[in-house]
């Protein structure tokens, strides 16, 4: 590894760790350019005009990116660490987006891999209010991984997709959560969905004293959010589930915020994370914005991200970040019962598990092949993973 | 061409045209493999679960993604266009943008190339509210393109802005916009920064007799860009600017909505295009959101798009377009005065030529500099393109 002043001497003397983030980049380029390109990705991400024509020194030296270190990661590509100003983000969580990948989303020959914040940012953002503990206890379960799946198809009446939730408690699922295509359309309003899903898994509940979480989907603006998830308190849910980079990533930010009992699962929709690191986007910063619970494309399913980045990405969603709380990853997109034993090698005990079509496709024994998914996950015997 | 039933022969007597958008996607596969690709994708988008599984004729028959065509774009790539149902969508631009690429924003082989809506969903959206014609009226400009710059580097203060702002004012250019990077630091708080340059343009505009527009760029949730809005309009500004990626289209669409008086500039950020085809998210998306114009970057600049997909682009945003208000494209990211006329030559005079920092490197001379490419801009003399 070699490092690089990014754009002249006056910056060697300044060493702000505790107000910089650092953020790395994967960067395709010709050896003899990588260090020009790097200093132009470091002034695209921060003052995106000519350098030479800044006259302000605490701007010069306070604000203009940073090109901290370049290193290869094989003949053509570089991990770029730069440094940028944590002033610049504040406390709104899409400002921080922008200053991580804003215009430089836009580059063919760059990918945001991945951001070191210092302590007061990720203070101020402060991650989930219940994460992985928060959520145990909801559900009384304990020492072994959670159970999940999902309500579909979209175009399904409330009382049939009522229907389908009461099969899914039946079989002992912990968790029930909307396809994230069920908004709030006109043949299946949210209120009335909510209200109708909400009390067919209270009754199996309260007849099995068993604990369901239930996490409808919001959508549409801040406004509409609110509404959403104050029907869901009515209908007596602790749990919603929102789509970052579909709602607007502050905005979700402003939800946990303001309603510090509510558990937050995030899912992927719109990611694009070909762009952005899976790990990144969907462990380190869904978590930052407030996400108990984040789910992601697992490998070998209908999505291409390999074992290593995903195990990297649950590492970033509940390993030790901060003082963050730690985070349940949430393997999905095409999972089934026969890979259970598998998952749960992989991911150990802190995982919900979500398999969602492949219970549907049971039809009429969808209760049965619900008890066998939730027996597999409670009868596992972990091996010690961490 | 060839065309596919996606699903089955259930499918083949159906036709609602009316409620169906068409979605084209352009996907990486083997011609064997290309049939079951499309229907998987079709699936992905809109039900996703296993077809087989679901009961409900209607969810069948109008729900579920069909494959409308497939045609060859090389040995390897394929156009496929798939139809899906306009219910889904419902009025949530946020909800739009999930049923379009959502989950499959997360797949490395598609990508999200164009869509056509039918007419209740342009007209529900609504698109700009004043557009070319709007913005010329407001600036009294007329039969040429219009001129703009931004107000940077991050990490100045309102004063230093401001004062930038009066020399732009000075050498006469029409629009003045924040980098997208002021947002509501603490070093620049929004509101402070936002009445010190709209203090500034008003004096010089006043005392010259000229007509200047500001567009300060809005961050944060719904609630602060309310509030922010609020702000520039008691600055007795007219024009603000967002990027609807990183607030999340549906609060954008929200803000549009509840302000027909305020002219919106939509900023490229976090757009990530290379997996959304920037005609569609720049040009198409942007004006249905709302905005009144749209920043790019624009071939030959900091960014990689061809000349190609930039007047693609820009006939996206200008076009027609179902009862849509045409939105000024705003060629951006890199551009120089030298430039000007090859730029009027190529998109004619319903543009907005946007520079930035090569105006900024003049330093001193920077009024004389702005003059110039006003007078450019205002001499050019138009071959006649569209």
């Amino acid at each position: 590894m070699f490092f690089v002043d990014g754009s002249g001497s006056e910056w060697a003397s300044e060493v702000r760790v505790a107000s910089r983030l650092t953020v790395t980049y994967r960067v395709r380029a010709e050896p003899a350019a990588i260090e020009a390109r790097a200093v132009a990705l470091a002034v695209e991400q921060s003052v995106e005009m000519p350098v030479s024509a800044i006259d302000d020194p605490s701007v010069r030296d306070g604000i203009v990116g940073r090109v901290e270190a370049i290193s290869p990661i094989d003949e053509a590509l570089f991990e770029v660490r730069i440094g940028l100003a944590g002033a610049t983000v504040g406390n709104d969580a899409g400002q921080l987006l922008s200053m991580l990948f804003g215009n430089s989303s836009l580059h063919d020959d760059v990918v945001l891999a991945d951001v070191e914040l210092p302590e007061e940012v990720a203070t101020a953002f402060g991650g989930p209010h219940h994460g992985i503990a928060g959520l145990r206890t909801r559900l009384s379960a304990f020492g072994r991984a959670l159970t999940c799946t999902a309500l579909k198809p979209q175009g399904l009446r409330p009382k049939a997709l009522a229907n389908l939730a009461k099969q899914f408690a039946e079989g002992g699922v912990d968790i029930v959560k909307d396809d994230h295509g069920l908004a709030d359309q006109a043949y299946s309003p949210f209120a009335e969905r909510v209200a109708a899903v909400a009390e067919a898994l209270q009754e199996v509940a309260a007849r099995r004293g068993r604990h369901i979480l239930y996490a409808p989907s919001l959508s549409g603006d801040l406004d509409r959010l609110r509404t959403q998830v104050a029907c869901a308190r009515k209908a007596g849910l602790t749990t919603v589930m929102v789509a970052p980079m579909v709602l607007g990533v502050a905005n979700v930010h402003t939800l946990v915020a303001e309603n510090p009992d509510i558990a937050v699962l995030a899912h992927p929709s719109l990611g694009g994370a070909a762009r952005i690191a899976p790990p990144l986007l969907f462990g380190k910063l869904f978590r930052l914005f407030g996400a108990d619970a984040v789910v992601f494309p697992n490998a070998g399913g209908r999505f291409g991200y390999s074992r290593e980045t995903c195990l990297e990405l649950a590492d970033a969603a509940r390993g030790p970040w901060q003082d963050l709380r730690p985070s349940f990853p949430v393997p999905a997109g095409g999972m089934t019962q026969a890979r259970v034993p598998e998952l749960l090698d992989t991911y150990g005990a802190d995982v919900v598990l979500l398999i969602g079509g492949a219970l549907l496709a049971a039809g009429p024994r969808l209760v049965a092949e619900t008890e066998a998914f939730v027996a597999r996950v409670h009868g596992h015997h972990y091996k010690g993973v961490p």
